[in-house]
């Protein structure tokens, strides 16, 4: 286990930072087609929710929730998607995704549903300053 | 909201009773292609995660690992998945999935990746055994 917390270079890749929590870094997926926010617990080594101690996998329950209303107020999401997958990033992470009736992969789960799309710069930059904002 | 907790008929047709902890039923879905428990809190009118009050999200979170432990332990699970997603059956379930480099929908999410397949009589009563004697 490596001592020191380095965000993977995929995860690093695929999104945009949004914000520091105590225990997770959020970040926004750069697809536009989903309102889509990754958790990844700032834990050199992590790789199952399950391995964390118990008062840590609860504080990741208190983020997730957290970043679950903000993405809620800030979208007007009809459904919410969270799961810790990890199959192809080994690296801890956990998604929160705003699902609504109407997107492209409903009521199917977002992943590899559709080709991804990148926020037009200012779209983006808006949505993350509003989760960050609402974050805080 | 109802008053009485009524598991959906969803949920009933497509799972097994494994155990029922002090929050969640779990179950073993009817699915010989990944070894996969679906905990479903006891709560009338549960949807969303995030609309639990802290202290219950930090009991499904505990309940997430005492089932996550089981499966990996029955299993030898090489990766967990963890998942509330919800889009088709609203009533709040956490499906918790052993995932090997083998399995038919690797490194992808098992959901709508190949067409279920149940279980023996015998082999699925065994492994709810094994299961339901690891979560004791």
């Amino acid at each position: 286990m490596t001592t020191k917390f380095t965000l993977s270079s995929s995860l690093a890749a695929d999104s945009i930072p949004v914000a520091k929590l105590d225990l997770c870094e959020v970040r926004l997926m750069n697809d536009a087609n989903f309102p889509w926010l990754v958790l990844v617990p700032q834990l050199p080594g992590a790789i199952e929710i399950v391995d964390l101690d118990p008062d840590t996998r609860h504080l990741l329950m208190d983020e997730i929730a957290k970043a679950s209303q903000a993405l809620r107020s800030v979208t007007g999401a009809e459904k919410l998607n969270v799961a810790a997958l990890g199959n192809q990033v080994s690296q801890l992470h956990v998604h929160v995704i705003a699902r609504f009736r109407d997107d492209d992969a409903w009521p199917g789960p977002v992943w590899g549903a559709v080709p991804r799309r990148h926020y037009a710069q200012e779209t983006g930059a808006d949505l993350v300053d509003r989760l960050a904002n609402t974050l805080e």
